[in-house]
């Protein structure tokens, strides 16, 4: 478990959550608050996120849509506890089971979901440099393959229910590919920082069963100024509704 | 073959290039075009056009790129013989053969190019109603699967060429998935009516071959109003440089 000193507690949405993450490891930024934007949860609904770490995702859903059912899977035990943590401080209910998405604990194989999101590790196995720091190192290294995230997502969705990803947008064609086994109705959401320029995440999602045609959404522009102001509050409007207070992209058909 | 009431003569890239087009056929407009801007061929180098119909993309190619050694195939005769008019009607040399991509003429099969462009019909068989022109039909009916294209398009690339396809942006999971067998360092350009809409078309370019990540880029936007001005010329400045000067799209990396 993480000791208290080597937490430190960030703001979320505006400082409407406050979450302990560790100050050396996996630390979230604007991903999850993102990825609990797409999410087109309801209240009443069953929400399931694979692999939650320190629960951001999560409880920034939670934030928005009040009376959403939430689950969490987590392999590494100290992020998991530190969700149930993050989720009591937060005053938001979430119940956080520890285990591999491969083999998935029984009591949350019972079950199934209107939505999954996940933020699944960015970098491919045996690429780039190890991060130094072994917590971070297995948040961020990819050793189950993306196509398992997706499948085992999809395996625990209701019929016509939801998987949504955030992704670095070099995966883009490895996610369609999963996702073309078992869902449909894929809407694309490119997230470039400024205007003009590539993506550098993508959010898709799609639909267990779906059969509507593939959408490649206008990207989602983070920032104003063409380049880096270094302490401009430089957030879209769109950027700003979503980061600042939890509001929901409409991305779903 | 065609007779001469049947056809009109368009104007292409601002009346650079005159073509002549079925009346009640399959018409070209700025989807070529975009594909021939997209095309990073460079004099003396071998460009294959697969489908060429009246051909409008190498046609406005070989405008830009003096030099280029331009090849097409069509599997409709008419159309084919409507391509080599309309090279000579601009000056413009295209060695254009008939056939079907699945079974290419042996003179085509002992070539290789260090470009292959294609704009492939854009409804699979049985989707939609069908054109009541059988020529059109065939130009916008998918006979041969989309894969095909690809895999025959990448067998006749030399190693480290490029291939580029615009396609509707809802075949773009089909379109990364057939580049995935044999290409990489996949490009994805949308292309976008106006600002914030989703994506009509992608072009979607790759090397044989290559092993670099995929780049999803800002969408190409063709219009400036939000809505579309009936009488008003409302082009992007990126639009008017490709569609009306047939300026290039640098999308290569």
């Amino acid at each position: 478990m993480f000791a208290p000193e080597d937490l430190t507690l960030d703001r979320f949405l505006d400082g409407r959550l406050t979450i302990a993450q560790p100050r050396a490891g996996y630390r979230a930024a604007m991903d999850p608050v993102l990825l609990a934007a797409a999410c087109p949860a309801k209240a009443g609904q069953g929400v399931l996120e694979l692999g939650c770490g320190a629960g951001v995702a999560s409880l920034c859903l939670g934030w928005r849509v009040a009376g959403a059912r939430l689950v969490g899977l987590e392999l590494q035990p100290a992020y998991a506890q530190l969700a149930r943590e993050n989720a009591a401080r937060n005053g938001v209910g979430f119940d956080v089971f520890e285990g591999d998405l491969a083999r998935m604990p029984a009591a949350l194989r019972a079950q199934s979901f209107d939505h999954v999101i996940a933020n699944p590790p960015y970098f491919a196995p045996a690429s780039g440099t190890a991060a130094r720091n072994a917590g971070r190192e297995r948040a961020q290294r990819e050793e189950t393959p993306l196509a398992d995230w997706v499948r085992q997502g999809l395996k625990r969705l209701h019929p016509g229910g939801t998987i949504t990803l955030i992704q670095n947008a070099d995966r883009l064609a490895d996610l369609l590919a999963a996702l073309g086994a078992g869902a449909g109705s894929v809407t694309v959401l490119p997230i470039a920082p400024r205007v003009g320029r590539p993506a550098g995440r993508v959010i898709v999602q799609a639909r267990k069963g779906g059969r509507g045609p593939l959408r490649l959404l206008a990207p989602l522009v983070l920032h104003e100024a063409a380049h880096h102001a270094a302490d401009a509050e430089d957030l879209t409007s769109i950027a700003r509704s979503v980061l600042r207070r939890g509001e929901e992209l409409r991305i779903t058909p």
